[in-house]
């Protein structure tokens, strides 16, 4: 027998596999899970993103937790990581689907450990925080993305990629003015989605808002400060597409983004006001030959883990 | 709401949209499902192989069911085709996986139709035909590969695409001397897997015995009578290295392997000998930019169905 | 200044240049010229196939004239190429860059010359027959081709690149049953296709046709000697995908095509029976990155000329 | 009938089609055209840049009007945009498509809407502007690019990419201290470009000058303030390699250049001091699989468009 | 301390690893040698051939030495292989180069073993059969080729890769009457390339001198019996291109070659008959991002292998 | 004969070819030279770096010496530069390699030029500075790069290219505290490299250190006075990935990182201070279709030519 997770797979960045041993959880800080999911499709015919959580896994193994630049913290001196593997989606079967997603993390929600979702697309985030709410939680949510993801449905679809928000606003136990849309930029956007958005009482943070901050950790704090006001906690969700395409080669192309710099240091400043857990979402391996998106999927983990650690 | 089975992804081949209404089969001839699983990996790090079911029904909405070369046969004229969408498999829990392609096949096979089964890895064949088995009948194989598919395990994993006959040499209901390995060629084959094919009494046909024969058909009715004796039924198994790479960009990398023409000719003059089924294997649309290994599936496929209408 | 044709592009082949001197045309046997046009499409969004000209002129670079396996002939000791650019399209009007290529190969033949049109699509082989026919040429042609290309229009296009034949079946001055749809195969065709074949008294010789055959030039022979019947010329037209995918990388993907010696067989013994001219099309440069298909068509165009050498 | 510009292609951002209507231009305010042109290639043996209106048309239709960013403007509210189609170039003859070019903008000149030229190589802003001026107009230009394209000619080619401001400085109606070549940077200028600017008269605005300024708004301003001295109207044209080759993966190798936000950020701004139409060429779709480039022109000229409006 | 030859490079089919230990060749049977060079190059800027004897080896890991087409051998039951590493050429030194190669080969030539060398570019094999015939072997030559590689130089470069034959013809131990280019095809020869063999005394057998023959084994044997007429020993060629392209993405575009059957078949035939070492050149893997090219090797070369036990 | 360096490479920005006259450098004023070298490998099989010192040279060729952003400097109106050709690397010896890397510079050295190498993975700059501290020269080293690449070995290898500074700690004449690694960031640092920095006295200036000054120039001069202390000379190293992935498709994977801006402004600045020679390691042609990254090094090692005029 090997270490591997699946396949050649090996677990996110070396974390203890706990894909057979859900139970045991005692020493372990934060745990990873993939969503292997693409539903409906909004541009092209497919993006291949639920090959993300393997893709994000085997880069993954190039990197320790060491960041020098953050006063050379070692985040596995700090934190245990474990690794659950992924959900078992049905690929026809989308309801039946967001089920599963929401049973897979309500289990997980319980432990009370750090979680961090690989997708996938975006519509996964809507199980994960119907799980969360479900336990009670009123929780408030910083979405990094160039859009606002809050369409009613997309040709029928409910659970769409570009919908999780709009199920979100209608969910019980998220508070709306708690819903901070941050990085929001660019024509891929729809008219209505803004409306969507302010109709629905949530807090726009265009990239421009952003640009004209010139800290970028008085900006995370406020960000936080906000999404914090009368909820439990607070979820960070990330769409790869909040960088610009020449940060994210396997992502949507959306230009006129952040750098790499400015989403490690966005995301590095929220947690460190404290985050309750996390998704990284639309890495399309197929489309970028050197996974370069998937690659750096990594840093953005250690980041968020490296604030995790500054909040406690 | 529209007619795409899930995403963008329309039906293969135009079928019926089964997916919601497995048991309304009346009308159908034969069921396509897709089996979107890669487990242990070989050579490299991963293929991307479960992005085949998806991928292959993408690009059959380029075809129709006629071929003029076959005396203009038009297929869909003859045979009402359904889709049932694909397997929900747990990429972390092979051993949980090959009972849900077993159960999923199972309750298909019980409808008496033609299977068609699309990988996903050569894994998938042992559970499918588990299925079979288990319902009683005494099954021949002709089976289409550059490799034997019959070491023992890979790493500890019994179910890795390299093992699928392994575990059918043992498979009580599966007849080995009616198992007939057709195709074999090339170095990626390890010398115990022609020890193992003839000590478990299957039949081995090289791409050179292939070769020596000058009449294609004359040969898939030979490979027939061998798989077809003392059995109830015969199952083709095609793995996509067959075909020399040449004609197979999109799966592993085998030379001196058949045309293209070589394949469609023997899978139609074998299903015109009367099939219960069939699957095929290893596609990786990752690798091969112009999807030409999963668009000439739809022809493969559409000659499997013109050699089952001949055989009614 | 330079010897380019246009930008960094040479001549095909190192073809006289006449581009600006069409008029002294004395000591030319053939001429080629490219229509750079890429009308309706049928699978995709585009194919690019506008840039086949110039990358067709740009890899002939690399080729003499001689050909060894063909008795040691140097064609260009017996034949003088002319290059005279291309048809001045009209991308947003199809109507008019259909008559646009019937005055532009109106004016060539009547030079009496070989005439060789390098594709774009294959909507463009109907005007320049048109020009042939206006002339009061009776025409057969040999079509090699994977598709019978005869749909009646695309989405109210009757110049479609599937439905050039529909509109040569009902010119006048052709004869249909001279055309000769040669190497039809796959499910690409639609059912109606063969019968409109049929309908209009084509004559059809699909890929198995071929193979049936155990001699490729009598073959040839035969097929020439169809075309032939009671017509004063025959026009080869040929379509990429006639060869199998292996074969055509830049190309439309069909697989249980011809090999690329079969297909220079058939044209250089075509060719030797007597043929007016001949065109290539459907070559997509932005999906070959080698530019295989682009490179072979210089071959096959030798090859045709050797023949054309053998037919005097 | 579809309301395809041609082929599959729609019209750029979902524009009114004038394709074969170009007299009712009522209640038009834009204007867009392409120009699948290739001229002289100073790198390399091609660019395939003659794809680019179509490619970037294609692109297109993911986006909406909706900017967000700029103050959640839906500029589809305040502009109706039309799309002409394509000049019919002559691929072997520059002088008859430079003239066909002044005619074909001549035309839209007349109109005395808002143009926007779709290119193409850099070549084509010459004969767009020499039209403007036939019409009486005294023109300044800011020239966004990382070159001067200022050389006498390119292999005697006096139209080639590298020379439309050589005949800029040349043409009766342009102001030369009004063109102001502004991003200026990097090694593949030759020396004598700048020296050529200077002796014209021209304005040089290196990047690094960009660079020293904190507002980019205000450098807009200045920049539009020095074009529009003593002449009547001031024209945009931008080359995609300001963009630095991060934010350029179709289009020339030029590092060191603009970020994606400050290319639109001047725009914009640009645009909002008043403009009388502008052209963005050089965009390769052949090197670039994702189209990363072709999609980031729709955005840079919904940024125009949105200045446009707020200098009404 | 691992057993890599270089980097993550293993030795060619697992073979021993002789890179510091070349006294002791006790028990080899044959050895495997590296040639990274490109000289002149005839086609583009540069192919990256000097990456061709890594690539093969780090492909070669995929492989057992079973082949059970051929009678179930496995190569290394009857072979014990060895590999050296690679010559250590200099790339602006061209004629320093050729003599490092003839001292390198020349060394492993007075071990009398089968010398296996991997290129690099074509213009390795002459400096290989200089040593050769300085040991006093006279020396016959089947050379698998689309091109003669004849051209007395290539701009002043005398051993470019279109050369090697024109240094061979003037080389003393080499008879010219026992040189066999074969598999000839193809307009990339030059006129003159057929007349220089014919006038050295060499023998052409051309692609479709090859494809009259009906039995590949006899036609091994007649070109044996012609090389080796009046020699010591015979030496084999392999340049990648006498393939088609459809087999070779990863070398020279060349259409109309032998299948991947036919050059293992040809390989295996005249390796039977007696050969004392082989070379195959030119691998591009820069150009085949699958590696297809570089995997055949290995299959080529345990055909030889298989055919060198049989010839024992 | 040509004026090409080897192969159809010219030299590097059109310097003057010294491949085969070492011996008379009068005039030159900086000498090119190549390391066509790939020892050890950390991720992945093999990154083909040898080939960047061919491909640089060969994309040099599209620039002159003309930087307008730089007050419109020609750096060779400055400047005579000088190409002497590649090391002779011995694949599978890579002691023998590090020999003859200071054999070749050494002898370089003693020109008392400036020298410019050109990678090759970065473990050449060790072989390099013990040629210079050889001759007794005591040297401080600017390195940038995302890594301290001081790890003790790489499998037993102590030349790893992520070895190259432990190396340098231990090599006398080499100040450790004169070594400033600068621009570090990211997880694919090991912890201990930061401890190994420490432990030896050298600085470590992050690219978090190097964001919060506000000016680069004066950053560089700080960074130039730290190494300059104590020592003869500073040497400048440059590893590809200090710039982010975005700016190095052609490069180790490393997000978070400098612009293209910002390195070539630091390495203009630092030259400005003074340095002796510099090297540019880790391009890899093989993944960067478009060969940005090698594009690029011609314009960084431009800024430092700027810079060294400026310093004079």
């Amino acid at each position: 027998m090997n270490n591997y997770l699946y396949g050649n797979t090996p677990t996110f960045l070396g974390a203890k596999n706990l894909s057979s041993s859900l139970d045991s959880l005692g020493d372990i800080d934060a745990i990873v899970y993939g969503v292997p999911w693409e539903g409906a499709v909004t541009w092209g015919d497919y993006t291949g993103c639920e090959l993300g959580p393997k893709v994000i896994r085997l880069t993954s193994a190039r990197y320790s937790g060491y960041l020098p630049e953050l006063d050379h913290i070692d985040v596995f001196e700090h934190i245990e990581l474990g690794d659950v593997g992924d959900v078992d989606v049905v690929p026809a079967d989308v309801e039946e689907t967001m089920q599963r997603i929401t049973n897979f993390s309500g289990k997980l929600w319980e432990s009370g450990k750090f979680l961090i979702g690989l997708g996938g697309d975006h519509g996964i985030t809507y199980p994960i925080l119907r799980a969360l709410t479900e336990q009670g939680k009123k929780v408030g949510i910083i979405h990094l993305d160039a859009h606002f993801d809050n369409l009613p449905s997309h040709q029928g679809d409910q659970y769409a990629r570009c919908s999780p928000f709009a199920r979100l606003y209608e969910q019980e136990g998220v508070r709306n003015e708690s819903i901070i849309h941050t990085g929001i930029h660019g024509p891929r956007n729809q008219p209505e989605a803004g409306r969507n958005a302010r109709d629905a009482g949530a807090v726009t943070v265009t990239i421009n808002d952003i640009r004209k901050h010139h800290d970028l950790s008085e900006l995370a704090r406020e960000l936080h400060a906000q999404a914090k006001e009368d909820v439990d906690c607070v979820y960070l969700s990330i769409c790869s597409d909040v960088l610009d395409f020449a940060f994210n080669p396997g992502g949507p192309v959306d230009g006129n983004g952040l750098t790499s710099f400015e989403l490690v240091t966005l995301v590095h400043e929220i947690c460190k006001q404290g985050v309750i857990g996390m998704d990284f979402v639309e890495v399309y391996p197929q489309q970028d030959a050197n996974q370069n998106s998937a690659h750096f999927v990594s840093t953005v983990i250690l980041y968020a883990l490296a604030g995790l650690i500054n909040s406690k």
